[in-house]
């Protein structure tokens, strides 16, 4: 049995415990709900008061150019880039992430068509993240075109000549599941079908290879493990092999090649630039600036590959632990065993009712959250009522890891999930 | 010839002066700019501060919630509402204008087509914006549409029945020259031709009738006269005869009928909720809610009536001090003098440099904008290059008015602009 004391001794040892320090996480919280929605960082109330009452409130309009407002989402994205293997000019941090993917998908089917009328498929899986399925459901009725959903065990047989873009998301919101993005890149390109990654679970959590693996674009979200803030803004990439082809309909004027021209005819702008869309809400965007720059402090500290073994160490331990204290209360564990397809999170399922354990467990001070399963899906996997513990390894420790196993094994023992006040009160929350 | 004394006296008697009190307007500045981007509301930094420290910081996942995070564009939509002449549930307040243009654009194209498939054509004025000009030529292009620009004058030969949408901004970005918006959605209708509106530069600043005029669609923007801050969310309005049928593709989780649902398919929400599609940057939302109630509080001054009596004033003294006060300069003032026609700015042509005139207009804390002619218009008030200064009643005096066209005049008579550091230094800036 891991005890209390090993937690300690692992904090005292850990090379990225400073970084906490980043944070202001709340007294008497263990928070592991930073894969929805990341803790706030210190620095960001000043950068975001800055932004209001000097560049806005003072000098108004001309913050556009000396404050750099009009530069920031090229600005962040290139901080992103770093944190996902994509190199500078790249990445744009704006919009929303379905926005982002909307364009996204838009270009590659338009690359892929361009190539190969016939080709009429885009690959999912079902158990995507919906708004990336009702995107997709969206552009598939504009195109003609048709969405296959599958689970991933499926993909190797759906992937074939006919289809245009595999879409998937690279960790799992629901399971934690990370696909072999490098394999299935090759895959993909081997039969000429393009790859759109969503990254929201990935960026500042998992390393990425975005030009090693050989993707053709990505998307992810500027509010979970980038710390950037309720509704950040998101991100787009796509590889510099695409730039000078790729076309997307959100043609606005903030992707003009000359946007200050004011052409009454569009021209896309060279490069990553023509990505934008329209005004971006820049007292979001430097906040995810500032949440951006949580992450990149770990560059001194070895990097996205040190944030990795902690979060792996993280969720190792919490898997170990609930292992050993939470025996007889039905807990499987759906997050893969193996760290090569591991995210930065763990699911897991009780015999008990999902719902009010969570809410036990908030109650407790123990943030995570609660996915129920979707009882029409056809994979067992996805009909299950998941708890989902997101493992930030910037601002956790692992005694706050074994505590909230603790916390857990509490409720259950105890029942104190039976309390009235846990109870489901909406069919949907 | 006004003078300062009339402009004191008329301060004096102003029943709208209290609500300067609302904004912290930098000394020494004449902001002639809220056109652009509005000032900086006091209650907003506060505002902005409890979102960030206590919504977020402290009461972290549970605040979309416990603090309304989930249902703000709908809630700040609604006070918009109040200011343009749409009702309760009709307006959303998310993503960009560009982004909302979008979807409103495809929604009219869809209803319009599917009522009658040849309709093929989109009618603009050539000197729109040209970001909604951008948009709708992406989406002509993705639909096999074609795109007409013509001039305000030539709107009614342009419309005939093989016309599918009407897009034009309510008051123009240049000239300040206001359409008249019910002539022109009667006039539309009785054609058979659906109308999709801008009014980035009228709410807020001109009352606006939506649902009186029968308007079908309309987008807007959040930084200008409703001072949501830099890149304020923008917001979009459909005329509920449309809700149920209106397709916008933009088919995110946040548009869903029941968005935690997760269903792998998509349904439309019922109403305006559908043209929401992900989550939207809560710091720049809730700024542009605060930004939303100082307008509002002219409520119970006479509300927009009473903002749109103070802009006129404004205007009118504007332009007929600048006849009185620049004689010699080769003053054209190009906003309309007709009241009727008449937005919430002044645009006027010098015959000295009007790149290095605002610059200079600016050292002397007199803060409007430049915009360029384009030499390629076909119609000469396009091509024109203008000095733009934007009338906000909300916090501009008539003083400040009066000092403006003084310190032009001062400016023009003593050459100053002549300075180098006046100088463009850009082809385009």
């Amino acid at each position: 049995m891991i005890t209390l004391q090993d937690c300690q001794a692992l904090d005292r040892a850990d090379p990225l415990a400073p970084l906490r320090a980043q944070f202001d996480v709340p007294d008497g919280v263990i928070y592991l709900d930073g894969n929805s929605l990341g803790a706030l960082p210190r620095a960001t109330a000043e950068r975001v008061q800055r932004t209001l009452r000097q560049e806005w409130g003072q000098d108004l309009i001309q913050s556009w150019n000396s404050a750099g407002w009009f530069a920031q989402p090229l600005a962040t994205g290139d901080k992103i880039a770093r944190l996902i293997g994509a190199g500078p000019n790249q990445v744009v941090a704006a919009d929303t992430t379905s926005v982002n993917l909307y364009k996204a998908l838009s270009a590659a089917i338009g690359l892929a068509r361009a190539a190969d009328p016939a080709r009429r498929r885009i690959v999912s899986e079902r158990s995507n993240f919906p708004t990336d399925l009702y995107i997709a459901e969206a552009l598939c009725r504009e195109h003609g075109m048709v969405l296959q959903l599958v689970h991933a065990d499926e993909l190797p047989q759906a992937l074939d000549e006919q289809v245009a873009v595999l879409m998937l998301t690279h960790v799992h919101y629901r399971s934690g599941r990370m696909h072999d993005m490098a394999a299935l890149n090759a895959r993909a390109q081997a039969l000429g079908i393009l790859t759109v990654w969503d990254l929201a679970h990935s960026a500042g959590a998992v390393p990425v290879d975005l030009l090693g693996s050989g993707a053709d674009f990505a998307v992810g979200c500027g509010y979970k493990y980038l710390n950037g803030g309720p509704g950040a803004p998101a991100f787009v990439w796509l590889h510099p092999r695409h730039h000078a082809q790729a076309w997307q309909p959100l043609a606005g004027w903030w992707g003009h090649a000359r946007p200050f021209g004011f052409s009454p005819h569009y021209e896309p702008a060279p490069g990553i630039a023509r990505f934008q869309c329209g005004t971006q809400p820049m007292l979001s965007l430097v906040a995810l600036d500032a949440g951006v720059d949580t992450v990149l402090a770990a560059e001194a500290l070895g990097g996205m590959a040190a944030l990795r073994r902690k979060s792996l160490a993280l969720t190792e331990l919490f898997m170990q632990t609930a292992q050993d204290e939470l025996a007889g209360h039905g807990v499987q564990i759906v997050t893969p065993q193996d760290p090569a397809a591991r995210g930065s999170q763990v699911s897991l399922v009780v015999d008990a009712d999902g719902y009010a354990v969570m809410q036990a467990l908030i109650a407790h001070g123990v943030i995570g959250d609660y996915r129920a399963g979707d009882p029409e899906a056809p994979h067992p996997e996805d009909r299950l009522d998941l708890l989902r513990f997101g493992m930030t390894p910037l601002y956790l420790r692992h005694t706050d890891v074994w505590q909230a196993v603790q916390t857990l094994r509490q409720i259950l023992d105890q029942g104190l999930w039976r309390d009235p006040r846990h109870a489901r009160r909406h069919a949907v929350t």
